[in-house]
C-alpha cells in the first residue's frame, strides 16, 4: 500500500510511520521535513503536493496548528489560527485529494480529545476537533470509488508531558494505543467513524 | 430581560421573537431587517452593532449561511461558505460579544443536525455545526462573570417543508418545541449544553 504520512516527524507521527513502513510503502511530507513539503494552509501547496505524490492508496494527516489561549482576550484572527490550518488544512487534503486517491483508498485526520473534554484555554482547538469529527462522519456518506474517512481522536500523549499540565487529570494515552487508532482507520474497513484513543 | 436575537425574521427567529417579546425587551437584528443591521461575516460590523446596542442580557444568534453541495465537487472556496458565515460569525458574536454582555447574561447559538446525523450534499454544515457545538462546550468553562453559552440544535423543522426531500426520513420538529429549546437556554441556568430539538 502506498501511504503519504503529512506531519510524520511530529510525536504522533514519527511512531505511526515507524509502524507502517514495516509493510507499506510512506511517503514522509511535512512543511519543513519528509520526503515531500507541503504547507496545509495553502492550497496551491497541496494541489502541486498531490501532483508530485501521484496516486496513492491511503493519505494520514496528524498535522495542522490551533490556537491556545485564554478566551476573554481571544481575537477572531487568533480563532483562524486553527480554522485556517488544523481545521482548513486537513479538509482541503480531502477537498483536493479526492481527486487523486486511488479507488477504496483512504483518508485518516487528526481531531483530539478537546471537542468533547474541554480545557481552560482550549476553545479555538475544542471548535476545530468537534469540526473535524462532523466532517469525516458527512463526507464518508458521499466519497467515491469505495474511498473511506475517519479521524483518529487521540487524548494527551504519554511522549508529550509538557502538556500535562494544560490537561489536568486527564489520563495520558500511551503510544501504542494510539498508534493502534491509526493502523484502524487505515488497514481496517470502517468509515464515517470518530476512533477516539484514550 | 433585555435580548438581541439576530436572524430574527428568519423561519425560526420570527417565532422565538414573538415568544420572547411577550415578557422581555427584544432588539431584532438582521443582515438587511430588524432593529439594527448586522453582518456577522465582517468583524467591524459586529464590533459596531454591539457599540450600538449596549450592554444587554442575551444574544441569541439564529443566523448564518452554509454551503450545501456534493462532496466530490467541492472545493476549498465553497467550504468556506460556512465557515466564515455561520461558523466565525456565530463565534466572532461571542469572542467581541463577551466584553458587551451584563453579568449573568447569556449566548445562545444555532447548530443543527447534521453534526450527528448527516445528510447528501451537507459535509460543509456537519463540520460547522460540529464546530459550534464544541466551541459552546469549551466557551462555557471560561466565560467570566457568570455568563453563560449554549448551542440549540434541532432536526429540520416543521415550517421549512422545502427542505424535506434532503432529510429524507428525518422527522420535522414542530416549531414549538424549536422556541422551547431557545428558551431553556436563554431563561434556564444551564451551560455548555447542546440543546438537541428532536
Amino acid at each position: 500500500m502506498k501511504i503519504i504520512v503529512i506531519g510524520a516527524t511530529g510525536t504522533i507521527g514519527k511512531k505511526v510511520t515507524v509502524a507502517l513502513k514495516t509493510k507499506h510503502e510512506v511517503i514522509t511530507a511535512g512543511s519543513k521535513s519528509g520526503d515531500l513539503q507541503v504547507d496545509i494552509t495553502s492550497t496551491t501547496s497541496i494541489e502541486a503536493f498531490y501532483k508530485k505524490v501521484g496516486t496513492f492508496d491511503a493519505l494520514v494527516s496528524i498535522t495542522g496548528a490551533g490556537h491556545f489561549g485564554p478566551l476573554p482576550t481571544m481575537t477572531p484572527d487568533d480563532f483562524n489560527t486553527g480554522i485556517n490550518s488544523k481545521l482548513m488544512g486537513q479538509v482541503n487534503l480531502v477537498l483536493i485529494g479526492q481527486h487523486y486517491i486511488n479507488p477504496k483508498g483512504s483518508f485518516t485526520l487528526t481531531s483530539g480529545i478537546l471537542d468533547r473534554d474541554p480545557v481552560v484555554n482550549g476553545a479555538n482547538l475544542s471548535a476545530v476537533n468537534g469540526a473535524l469529527n462532523a466532517f469525516v462522519t458527512a463526507a464518508a456518506i458521499e466519497l467515491e470509488n469505495g474511498v473511506r474517512i475517519n479521524a483518529v481522536s487521540p487524548g494527551v500523549v504519554e511522549d508529550s508531558p509538557d502538556y500535562f499540565d494544560t490537561f489536568p487529570g486527564h489520563i495520558p494515552v500511551t503510544m501504542d494505543r494510539v498508534v493502534a487508532g491509526y493502523e484502524k482507520s487505515i488497514l481496517g474497513a470502517g468509515t464515517g467513524k470518530v476512533i477516539t484513543v484514550s
